[in-house]
């Protein structure tokens, strides 16, 4: 049943709930581990088939499945059937072209959304999908890449600062979110450095055709961007309407936190838009601004050459009857029109700003 | 009773509830086809009167009735008597022209929208009307053209796959819905083509006025889409909101998946329209950005040759007294006049960076 | 008390309820008209003082009076006494600055909106006011001038297409509504035809400066529209909204079905506007890229003459020792410069994309 | 007490409470007024202490005081103290720097609003803050400034048209506000004028830079105008939502007459707002045009001449071995060769456009 | 445990609560002190540890502890301990990259803003973080920086102006909030001083690539104001919706007060966005309007320059047989033609409103 397709519209057609992995990513192989954990102990164990997970599922302690890569949608078929997941959700989890998004499904909760990986020089954005399926003590994570994302979460728990051990999945859920908000912290550092750069080469007269395509990549990050953060704004509000036993009261606190965090996210990528909008203007003021100034360097010039050439080429001509030519004083006359042209143009062009 | 006009405007004036078909398509004959579908059996039958759909009222089964080209107006008065609908909602059918609504009429929902077909070089679109009537057993789907939309839907309900003939006519409703809105994504898939293929174009310098053209054509395009695709976010909410029992609670999570589709549909749409007004940007600074360049090539060549081809003017003046002309080195010397300008122009202009 | 005034800023001063004309059409006479229909019989006849109007007021009738041209302002008084209609209805209505509006005063409604008449070469529009008040069984409409508007409401009262005649005063009204509402997709088929030329115009690089005005004043018509129209979509949803008795259930159907072509109409002029937006990008657009093609040329020949002229202009000056004025093949080879250097150029501008 | 500031900022530091005139107008005196009518008397006096107010406090009339000019705290302090006002408003009353805004204090009702007064020539517009306390039988209105405003409205209560004087405070406070929004009117038809003017002055093609610093300091003008009639949509539905026992039933209707007027206002504001973009973008499409123009004449002439030029600077040259310069037709030839070549290219640029 | 971190991103990984000062301002000591006041008496000491600020937790009076600062994280997680603070809460307080917010915790409110100090020549702007802790007779105010903000408070309290030593700690964070809000009223002053002054220099015609450059800069600082400013509307709005028994009553009607302030500097704050975006098309409206000066300039003198040039030219030809050159009245002849071809032309010119 293994079978993919890079495009949703390739999808189409097919009945709801088929679970087809539609996506960019194909791993090899799914990397699938598990961790379980109370006040009292840790299980950390790799899982290679659905029994590994469905022993935990009588214990009083907390399970977190990590899935990493979706080619194996047997596994996600086999959670679903022993979890009892609705079949439209195990679509979501293998359709990575999913809008994040919060649905309260009574017996679990499920949530999907981004997590935004910037690389530089250029500057560009990959997104890779997860998706979450929280019951009242496991955890299951989808990702569609193996990377150490939830490092930083697997070591607060394996050190239990924070009480981290004593809570439940909604608090381990609660990480995982804030987690990969603030990755998205990571990023709007990136965007800062590159719209900065970019100010100081606008501002610098340095603008080359090359700042225009800065700008432009920029701005199709940036709406890149927008529609994976945005939603996000929705999803975390969604969670703390919802009045699911699954999340404690403890918990809320820390989803506003996460609120927080996201509404400054979104913020400030709305000023970063602007902030590029402005510059596109500035560029093309700036360019504007310059071919004055260009042109008004061509008319000086032509005008201060252009009646002494025609001078000149009067006392080239050959009649025969021209008086001044023979005159002695001519000659230097004329170089004294010669200078006195320019000096009075100048004089014009200065006053009229354009010198 | 067969009567037909183009626009929406030559109507004006008749009662409201006439049956008079408006719209751009005039199929010769209206094709009408049943299914009758139960997890026993399926029927499957071509339609020629009102009688072939009436036996089936008693049935405990679903009908499906799909009236391809709506030349026919009569067959639309008859279901309208037999099965108690409002004169105007069987007028919105046969009128074309129709905004994306949905309407809750107690014992039967309406719903229109409009099936998006794109073709390609050049991107257009075409939009064909689709109304759909559900009753407890029966729907009805009226079509402006015949074509294939619907193929998947038969496909599956013949194979029954995803238990889909053991849900009722609000299922199907679902999957006519999900198959609509789905055919969208094509759609997108061919206007994100045509967009980055417009942004390479543009930031690879080989913008022409076609490009213009072409920018012009997608806006126009993304207007024409947005009209029909915009109303859909508040028809699917509608639907979900209305608490009509037609709609069984299983088919909610259904169609909340089509209002995320729908969702993600206007957001792509969206994007796409940013991305143009930018490119729109992009094309205007990076002609000015090139006028700027073709004026510097400009003013530097007349700021060079101006001056010298006045010099060379001077020494042809025809004065009897021009003591220079006599002079042997004057020639070479201006020689070397005619070299020091471009040199000391030429590093002046590099110090401008004109050059 | 005859009295007129073109501005609304002209009343300012005046104590509210002061029972004067403001408004820029002023019919030599009043025109005024009553029709009192029953499912019996329909009496038609010319009304001359409220005496003709009062004597219906006990049937159980629909007696509809129209009331065209508003310098009569006696009738307006004698009405708004017999009917008891609230002194700031009957200004608003002799005051044709009014925006659209719906007001329910318990006993009766009050309606005012504008009835878009459109003209062609050049496309413009014209605003009347239609104000209606509605009672049980009366139905008042004061028109600013004399015309044929309501003539096919007429003739359907009697020919009693569509049991018009058996339905009250709120349907006389819907259909009032729904003719006015109609006429405005004529004015919408106009402009369409406008923008198509336009667009046709300026792609097929025709566009002069006539254009612009073109574009200039079809912006302004539409923010002209725009005041008149989009009040229409609140007016209606406060009619549906309203709990007034005078409107019958059946009737909302009816109402609900004017409110969807408004919102039609509405988004269909969004649409223009958004066009004509884009049309004016592309005029400027259009503008800069012809501007660049004019300097190229420009550009491109002064680079080839320029320094052919300064060549020529060397070997025309007078300098007695200038030996190659002696050689043999000086001038040939000269002429061969001539031809190597246009050549070399052309070569240079073509790789550059000039050419 | 009399301290005064010219800005909001001047201020910050202070107590809140703290009674000091914060303003741009300071009369040099305080002119002080009270009127207290009934159906059966008027009595019209200046007053020059709070004792001349208090006196009136248990008749049951309604008295009007109008204080024009703030220099004068004290009275404002007495004032609050008698009518035990809070100090937040007493201090609002005196700072002019308000935003219009209403507030329900229980026994008292607090308006504060701008009186747009517009000169031409140029068109500007001058704000004077208006602050009106409405008791149950008294009305305070407070002016920055002493002018004829409230004339209209004083000589309506001595005339008793529309029984006024039967009507209490609520009904005084409707004519103040009615009279304030409808002042604007005039403002209203000023700027249509002014925005008419330079439409006509743009498409006539008459457009300088005068006109470019017109449509700024419009748009300026509109701003600041937006910035005082926004916020009285609010005020009034704050207004219309307060059940304040101040105002009676009766009024409601004429105070929805205000809401309409204001509604008026700020869309026709909104609307000069768009014609001012608009008329900002034709002037830069229509400056681009022209200079399109210009460079097309410059470049035609440029084509025509300097090939010509350079021909005769051919044969201008002194080389000795130049056989042309010896047959007998060549120079006839030459100037056929200067007749062909404007023909030619006369003919290439029609065909162009650019003649 | 002092440990400091510019970025907010580098902080992410961390587990929730960690209390580590994020920021850019590490003063090298933190500034502790301490006000307790009641109608009685006013103690005023400096704080060096949690001691000195718990003995005060039992008395019935207003303790004000103010802390500037934040190198010191002992201090703060101290008062959470004593004090019962959310760990969320100390990080927040710590973490100088928070939006504005209130947080309503039961036993005490938490509020963050900015305090924005804006510096002239240029115009930039700092943003300093206030994080304030309201108990029933406690507040704790957290500052990034050592100065002289609250002076006025403290000299109010001092001298118990307005009865401020009888009221709670409400109103001493009314006090505090209003003079960190009204501190933003001398930033508008500053920047109104700008923009005018931009203006000026812009339709005097001065303006130069600088001005873009300040255009450009004030943009920016603007985006960077409204992005601390916007969120206080909510925030304000947010403590008057709270129904906390931490607020009187008494002082609802002084936060409203500062509700408007608020309100009056965002409003004021967009219009200088909406100015300055008009200035940047004024800009490049003015930039354009100058090209076409000068190339109507250019084109003029190559126009009647070119064509004479030509005859010149054509005249100092060396051909034999060229009758003009013997005839005696052709030079000055050539030179009538010299005079008339400018006067011809620039007849033509004035009529085409180029000179």
């Amino acid at each position: 049943m293994i079978e993919t397709s890079n495009s949703p519209s390739e999808k189409s057609g097919l009945p709801p709930g088929s679970l087809v992995h539609v996506g960019d990513v194909h791993e090899l192989e799914t990397k699938m581990s598990l961790m379980n954990y109370s006040t009292e102990e840790i299980i950390e164990e790799p899982v290679s088939s659905i029994e590994d997970i469905v022993k935990y599922t009588d214990r009083n302690t907390v399970t977190w499945v990590i899935i990493e890569g979706l080619a194996n949608t047997d596994i996600v078929k086999h959670i679903g059937e022993e979890f009892n997941v609705h079949q439209l959700v195990l679509e979501d989890i293998l359709n990575t072209h999913q809008r994040p998004k919060f649905e309260d499904h009574g017996s679990y909760l499920f949530i999907v959304l981004k997590y935004l990986k910037s690389s530089t020089t250029p500057f560009s954005v990959d997104d890779e999908q997860v998706s979450i399926l929280v019951f009242n003590n496991f955890v299951f994570v989808f990702k569609e890449k193996v990377d150490d994302l939830f490092d930083p979460v697997i070591q607060r728990i394996k050190t239990s600062m924070g009480r981290f051990r004593s809570l439940g999945s909604d608090y381990l859920t609660y990480a995982i979110l804030d987690t990969i908000v603030d990755k998205k912290f990571v990023l709007i550092d990136l965007l800062d450095d590159e719209v900065t750069d970019l100010e100081l080469e606008l501002l610098g007269s340095e603008a080359t055709e090359e700042t225009l395509k800065t700008i432009q990549r920029l701005k199709r990050e940036i709406i890149h961007i927008r529609r994976f953060v945005s939603p996000l704004r929705e999803l975390i509000s969604g969670v703390l309407r919802s009045e699911s036993e699954l999340i404690h009261d403890k918990t809320y606190i820390y989803l506003r936190d996460v609120a927080d965090h996201v509404t400054r996210v979104i913020e400030q990528i709305e000023s970063y838009r602007d902030m590029l909008s402005g510059l596109l203007d500035i560029y093309i003021s700036s360019v504007s601004f310059k071919m004055n100034e260009v042109m008004k360097v061509l008319t000086v010039l032509t005008s201060i050459f252009i009646p002494m050439t025609f001078l000149a080429g009067i006392y080239g001509m050959n009649f025969e009857y021209m008086p001044e030519l023979k005159w002695k004083w001519a000659y230097p006359a004329l170089w004294s029109v010669f200078f006195i042209i320019p000096v009075v143009l100048v004089r014009f062009f200065k006053k009229k700003n354009w010198l």
